[in-house]
């Protein structure tokens, strides 16, 4: 073994599971979690669809939003951290998309003065805890990507309403605890919630996630839908969230 | 029959199932539904609490509440419809509760003007609908109860804050759609959601009802539990609600 590759982390390449897509990975720092499948699953893009994807880490969601609809336009993916940056560009070489997804390495503040607007989606899977809340990361990427120590809650929802188009989707991901100050923040922005959906660890568990779509200036009806749950009882995955995982829903 | 009691509408007393406690309802024009009791159950009172029941309708939330615990110091319950007025005032005497129950014929904005302020416990079963919101229901005392033609959700919130001392905690059950609003609200009347219970019509279903306790001034994070359900699927009561119905819950 060279000096060289000793030193590098042990990165590796996962399987998508959806359209053959690889995705690359480092278990030392950073892998994607269940919140950004759900989050991707969670998505609805039409084709010609303009994205973009707020702090995207590894490029996980835009490679899974690609998988489920290969006629979108364009997806960018802006990411803060130089190493994340770096393995979604890999991992956007890896599966020859350069044409469709765009990684750009930058704060999320900026995504609407780099990007512009109009988009007719846009993606986040933001830090969930506030600075100070709870013990940081020892890891700096996965605080960085756990708490709000780059960016806050604020600054995603405002770059967000700024890239969508009027009627454009917003979707998130985030936890309970939040919601209350996320529907603040909507209404600040501009943005119409139209559909929550909780989800559970296991069936009859307390909510410890929940999915949003908001849509710019639209003025439907929030719809609350049943919760999913990850696992069941017995601690196997869910027959839905298997079927998520495998790219059959 | 008489001709007195012809013109009478068909009242009936009806048993509450907690505590002995009997109950005067109108099948014409008014009996109360689930929601109440969902409410009356999810709501937590300490002995010697002072409670204000705003919208009382027939009385039903002051009732349950005082035979979940006949401790409590005072129940209020304010009411703006004479007729529904009438029948809980007589439901609080057939059941000898007027030392610990008291109808006050009103409108719930006044309620801080008429009982002060330092309540430990709101509790409101508001109209669920803006007016404009589908088709009012043709007899009157349904129509109030059920669209915002009297009174709005903002004056709802309004009169709780006023009338709870500060860590005081205002209990509503209402619809997910305004769920959004609601959050505005308090945030603007400086009540912190610290619970949401959703309710689903059955399992899987989407939630069509929502419980909320909020608490004056309080900084705590919300919990999001997992939703109870009604009916099973095959119609008849969840044991949940069968529990709460009979009064073991």
């Amino acid at each position: 073994m060279t000096k060289k590759l000793e030193k590098l982390p042990p990165e590796r390449v996962d399987d998508l599971k959806r359209a053959g897509l690889k995705i690359y990975q480092n278990p030392a720092f950073f892998c994607f979690a269940v919140d950004s499948v759900l989050l991707a699953w969670f998505t609805r893009t039409n084709p010609k669809d303009r994205v973009v994807d707020l702090g995207t880490g590894n490029g996980v969601i835009p490679l899974l939003l690609y998988g489920r609809n290969p006629d979108v336009e364009k997806i960018y993916g802006i990411e803060i951290q130089e190493k994340l940056y770096e393995l979604a560009v890999k991992s956007v070489a890896l599966n020859n998309l350069q044409a469709k997804i765009e990684i750009v390495l930058g704060d999320l503040k900026e995504a609407p003065a780099i990007l512009g607007s109009g988009f007719d989606v846009v993606t986040a899977n933001p830090p969930y805890r506030k600075k100070g809340d709870g013990r940081l990361n020892p890891i700096p990427e996965v605080a960085i990507a756990r708490h709000e120590l780059l960016t806050t809650l604020e600054e995603v929802v405002a770059a967000a309403a700024k890239l969508l188009k009027p009627r454009g989707a917003f979707y998130l991901v985030h936890i309970p605890e939040r919601m209350p100050e996320i529907f603040l923040l909507f209404s600040s922005y501009g943005l119409n919630p139209e559909v929550l959906l909780p989800v559970q660890p296991r069936p009859g568990e307390k909510v410890n996630l929940i999915l949003l779509k908001a849509v710019k200036g639209s003025r439907k009806k929030l719809v609350f839908n049943a919760p999913l749950w990850i696992y069941e009882k017995n601690g196997e995955y869910s027959e839905m969230v298997r079927r998520i995982f495998e790219g059959e829903e």
